[in-house]
């Protein structure tokens, strides 16, 4: 950013959550046998829901698989590499965006009148503002899981249509990951953090 | 979720950073004179970088606009509506994913010899999987911010085109949104909080 050697700045959160968070928090595959229950999801989703989306639209829709008959439906369409991440999660959340966002425009942005029917015969402009919209929301949900002491790990290796067609064929939803919920004793994987790029290389200040 | 009227489960991180970066979080336009500093933003990426993006990849980058030059150079390409939103910003951040992320993952993702090699033919699959794991990170690093004491206020409001070819031509990234950012005092937004979809209506249990 600079040529100086500046400090970060101190959190306005505390260092506990700050780690469990991002700092300390990791992508695991190893889980003890506590569930993901109801309220796990409802505290989660009780946060992640005022993560700001465009025009409040809040696109992010997700089946939540636990039980055994629903995890081989997913198992049915995952490759090799993911199969065994699921089948050893407690819970995956299995994350899609809702192209029909727009009906519940009036009640979520009445603000902005009208808005559903601008929206009505423009289903690809209806697709694409759904599906970057419920990416953003995919962030809010992962620290969302960790504010309630859940680890996650997301995943994107899936056949999308299949899984379209298996859970969301009434609905119309697209599927675009997955993330396993779980408890975790410890880190939760056996693998060192891999690096990340620093803000000199991802950012330029003007 | 279920019939059940089950109560949320206890956070995992206090209260205050409950509300700071979800609860009481909103969507800006008033801001105190206070900079947005190079430490804030060390401190917000140094939280940031650690959410997982698929194959570590990390495509997410940004220009920080702070100065009257930048910040003029953005505008040109805003629509009317946003263009006082930026002008009041202390800084405005335009996030962009970078299609050329593969040249990174010797070293982010030393795991899986070769992807450099493989990706390089599939510039389409670059810049999707770019997008979408930057998007993700758009959520990583709004909740970043916040954690650091910023406030901000997220926009997709802009001619993509015209900000690429202003600040982008030289790198190839491909700019999807804006995330104005500074301090407030109080809420900073005049109006009520939106309501939110509920979890019962996002999401599924099976």
């Amino acid at each position: 950013m600079t040529e100086t050697l500046e400090a970060a700045a101190p959190l306005a959160i505390d260092d506990a959550a700050a780690d469990r968070l991002f700092r300390t928090a990791r992508s695991v595959t190893e889980w003890t046998d506590a569930e993901v229950t109801d309220a796990h999801l409802r505290a989660a989703w009780d946060l992640a829901k005022f993560g700001p989306t465009a025009m409040n639209t809040l696109p992010l829709r997700f089946v939540v698989v636990r039980s055994d008959e629903a995890k081989a439906r997913l198992l049915a369409h995952l490759p090799d590499g993911n199969r065994p991440k699921v089948e050893s999660a407690p819970a995956t959340l299995v994350l899609a965006h809702d192209p029909e966002f727009h009906e519940h425009l009036p009640r979520l942005f009445p603000v902005y009148p009208g808005i559903k029917e601008q929206l009505a015969p423009a289903p690809d402009v209806r697709d694409g503002m759904a599906r970057t919209n419920a990416l953003i929301q995919a962030g809010y949900l992962i620290v969302a899981l960790r504010s309630v002491g859940l680890s996650v790990r997301p995943m994107n290796g899936m056949d999308f249509d299949g899984v379209d067609a298996e859970f969301f064929a009434d609905s119309g939803y697209k599927s675009f990951m997955m993330i396993a919920a779980g408890v975790t004793a410890g880190e939760g994987t056996g693998h060192p953090r891999l690096p990340r790029l620093t803000l000199d290389e991802v950012a330029q200040a003007l």
